[in-house]
């Protein structure tokens, strides 16, 4: 397989990949990340085509690692020398990448992925091949998706210890803004707002470092995830400015803050107690099996081991 | 000492001063607590009258422990039985207590405390000798301070494990505000925006939880420190929400959140380097003592051993 991007993800995934007993080959645009890798015994070239060139002879997996802005470049060297080696990539946004490869003609062989972790660091000195390791991982169930593709993105998830969440790109990036987006501005809000305050930085403890990690998060990331899904977190700024600015009306006129309090609470204890039922009961490429997938990820679905498909079925 | 209130703080606070070698005993309203305590080999009793009359027989430290709501009903009880004994508190907003304190004329011997450290749990079970290690504990400079009493609260705190972070009740409740007071509703609200999500329990990973944390705590807690802190904690959500305001209306332009995320990502770059200078060249006591405290304080500065006083200076 192709890694194309070797920083926090692509780099882990490198590792990962590479640990689990696959050949992984990779491109970096820098000279720095790639002497590193290269150093630590992994295949990796500053030579793009050179790197595609070889996947297309492979017919390899290609996964896109790259950030969101060095995307449409990236497709254009896919499209001239790799246009039919299978598609993945690990962006965290799935409709604006979806969108881009559909401009460039590579739709059919394309399926989005997307691991859900990370750290507040980034490149290949911050990867490690445990970076996955019980960690969901998206893999598009959209209309468009090929079952061997899909079943080749599944089972590279599968090998790197995360477990899959099949989803629609629609509904990914929705959750996503709400679990991810909006966390960091948040976060960069509640560091902003503390800076301005004398002894801030004296009495912060717990709830003000957890509340603000992730504004630790390189800026050119935080506003590439923020930027290419700008609808779907705009609705979710919309709810909880419309949260924190009716809490502000009841402290205003000494009323009770209980409303919002109380919700908070009850939602955040129905996070911790979420399970994760096995998706086991579905034959990939039978009648509706995007569909299924959806629904069973909707409901808090997930595959820990590699599903029947339509060929191996008895 | 005598410790009223025996949850996650007063609980620690008995046993980390029993710890350092003092002799500690306390009250708490509920009979499943103080057996617990009792349980745990530890002096608590359910009888508040006989608790103070011990306290006002020994001139002890009294420690009021006992959530914002309750406070009042307390003061009460030690007006009539300990009105001598020097007297501090742990709540966490510092202007409503001091304000509570002067209406019940125990201003003289008050001297208002807040050690910045707590766990998602409550009560006494929740408790543990370590709580206070290496955190930040604010003794208030406020100018009615008796430097005796200020002596001996700080050395409590000391000999918690704690340093001390001399301030003023007013500069206090406005970190606070910033620092805990915010980001517990930036929590709530995150929670419940997500609640409405489908997906988003299945994606959220570490972003998500670690901003979210805080609103496991106890709603009756988050309510009580936010409602008595009202007047500044309004103040810290115009800030907030107008920089996710902002941040709203440039996205729903299709324009940059630079400004935010930038800003964001230096403040907490900023936070994580901050530095405590040791404040040793002050004698407690001394011609403007608590200005120049309150002043240290605010420059960052903190009180790890004692300081020298007025009495025992060469």
């Amino acid at each position: 397989m192709c890694v194309l991007g070797l920083g926090l993800i692509g780099g882990s995934l490198m590792r990962a990949a590479t640990a689990a007993g696959r050949t992984v080959y990779g491109y970096n645009r820098s000279v720095d990340g790639t002497q590193a890798a290269t150093f630590d015994g992994f295949d990796a070239s500053t030579d793009l085509t050179d790197t595609l060139q070889r996947a297309a002879a492979d017919d390899a997996l290609i996964v896109i690692a790259v950030p969101m802005p060095a995307l449409p470049a990236m497709l254009d060297h896919i499209v001239d020398t790799a246009p039919d080696c299978p598609l993945t990539d690990v962006i965290s946004v799935k409709g604006a990448v979806r969108a881009q490869v559909e401009a460039s003609g590579l739709l059919s062989r394309y399926v989005g992925g997307h691991p859900m972790t990370g750290t507040a660091h980034s490149g290949w000195s911050a990867g490690n091949a445990h970076l996955f390791e019980g960690a969901p991982w998206v893999v598009s169930v959209d209309d468009h998706v090929d079952e061997q593709v899909w079943g080749a993105v599944t089972q590279l998830a599968l090998q790197c210890g995360a477990f899959v969440v099949p989803a629609r790109a629609d509904e990914h990036d929705t959750a996503a803004a709400a679990i991810s987006h909006l966390p960091h501005l948040t976060a960069e809000a509640l560091a902003v707002t503390a800076a301005h305050v004398p002894l801030a930085s004296a009495l912060a403890a717990g709830s003000f470092r957890d509340s603000t990690r992730v504004a630790a998060t390189a800026p050119d990331l935080v506003r590439a995830m923020c930027e290419a899904n700008a609808d779907k977190l705009v609705s979710m700024l919309d709810h909880a400015i419309d949260l924190l600015t009716k809490a502000r009306a009841s402290l205003s006129e000494g009323r009770s803050v209980a409303e919002l309090v109380e919700a908070g609470h009850a939602a955040r204890i129905r996070f911790d107690s979420f399970t994760r039922p096995d998706i086991v009961a579905l034959s990939i490429g039978e009648e509706g099996w995007r569909d299924s997938l959806a629904a069973a990820g909707r409901a808090g679905g997930v595959i820990r081991s590699a599903l029947p498909s339509r060929d191996t079925r008895g």
